[in-house]
């Protein structure tokens, strides 16, 4: 099963981070607030397409997303969240 | 009966998706929460005589779109949704 | 007495449309919620005078409506809705 | 005492319906609720120079307006409103 | 003490209205709800050099105002409200 | 230490009121609510760059600007408000 | 690790001030409410290839930004925000 975004719109799919708790507790990143860092594992024609946009992004950069944007889908047991190219705010390299 | 979508509009209808809870009971979809799959029935003339449009979405295409857009009709007592083409976040291969 | 709309805005009428309720009553549709089929009554000068808006939507076609569009007036002890050509999602055939 | 709209507003009056209530009882339409219509008192520049506006509204025309919209005005004792020409739905005739 | 107002922005003055109480009491405009007619005092820049603008407000001129539009101003013990041209609705002759 | 605003923003400083409440008592306007009046101490490039909107506000000018806009900033102890130029209504003279 | 910021967007990074209670204690500035200076720290390429935005910040700069604007971001255990240009109201120098 593929998943290809319309327009400007990218999928994207969250990293999972370890982090300690104050006590010393290892907690997988899907129990804490609000993860923000995901890779990028498609992007739109709109993208693609524009020279100038498809130099921002591409196929596996790991993003910082703006909170609350984009809408989450599960597909084949993953989770994966649609957003638009304006609401992924840094690239991490 | 047959219903014919206004500019760019897109008429679709939610695909039934058969899950188990935890305690392996299978749900059919309509019981669960913001099921968003669908197929696409009917398109707004707006996109079938745009190129560009025209190639995003066609008719049988399966694909997701973005949680409380369109709005629901029921004809024949079949229920759909019309959505605008901008609400369809993509597509499923 | 007779209702021009202005600009691109169109008078509608609700349909009544039979149904029955679970414990088989027949209920007129204005008993129930959201009625949203109507049938076009009048069109306003700025879609009769677009080649394009004037394919969309002729005098006598059923339509289906956005919800909460439009200001219902009574006239001679009927009642309209005037909505705009954008409130109308599609036409029924 | 004379009132200038400017702009594209135009000045209106409410006009009084009698109606009968179910007991019989005759009420002044200002007993009522939302009446919304009402005669065109005065027209403001940007329409009276405007070809294709003027068309729309006359002096004298009565017409439909977009519920809570305008603004209310006393002048020598007599309510008006002024409301935008966007405001005003259809002319009846 | 001079108030000049930036843009298309109008400096205007409340007039004072003597009004009777049913019970047959004089009250002074300031103590009834929401007084709307004004007397123009300053014209912005925007609106003196335009031609179409300044055809619309003269200082001197009586002025019928949006609700709750514009911001008080107290200078040297007067009141004075300072609108856009855009909030300003009627002039009365 | 030195603060140059960006883009069409002014940087304000409140001008301090002297005022006596209805007892005798002089408060500074520091202990009254809303105060509106204030100095320009500094001006955006894009205000400086260009002709029409340089005419409007210098530096020196007693202004009043629109309530509950722009930023408060604390700099070696001075409180500042930092506003766009369309949020200054009028210049005092 | 490296953070590069998207369009016109901008990465910063409080900056902690010492400050005194009124009883005397030093406060780092994380236990204040809303510190709103900061120092560049990256600049996205939509202002690096402006000549016009390019000349507003630069890397190091000492900015003040508009309360509650922007994203935080924890990279390496240090704190970042990115923000807009247009949400950088003034540079301190």
């Amino acid at each position: 099963m593929n998943i290809k975004p319309l327009g400007d719109r990218v999928v994207i799919k969250m990293i999972e981070v370890e982090e300690k708790t104050k006590s010393g507790i290892v907690l997988p990143s899907s129990a804490k607030e609000e993860p923000q860092m995901a890779e990028v594992v498609a992007i739109g024609p709109d993208i693609e397409n524009d020279e100038k946009k498809s130099k921002q992004v591409k196929l596996g950069d790991k993003v910082i997303f703006s909170k609350y944007s984009g809408t989450e889908v599960k597909l084949d047991k993953e989770e994966y969240t649609i957003v638009k190219l304006n609401d992924i705010l840094a690239v991490i390299e």
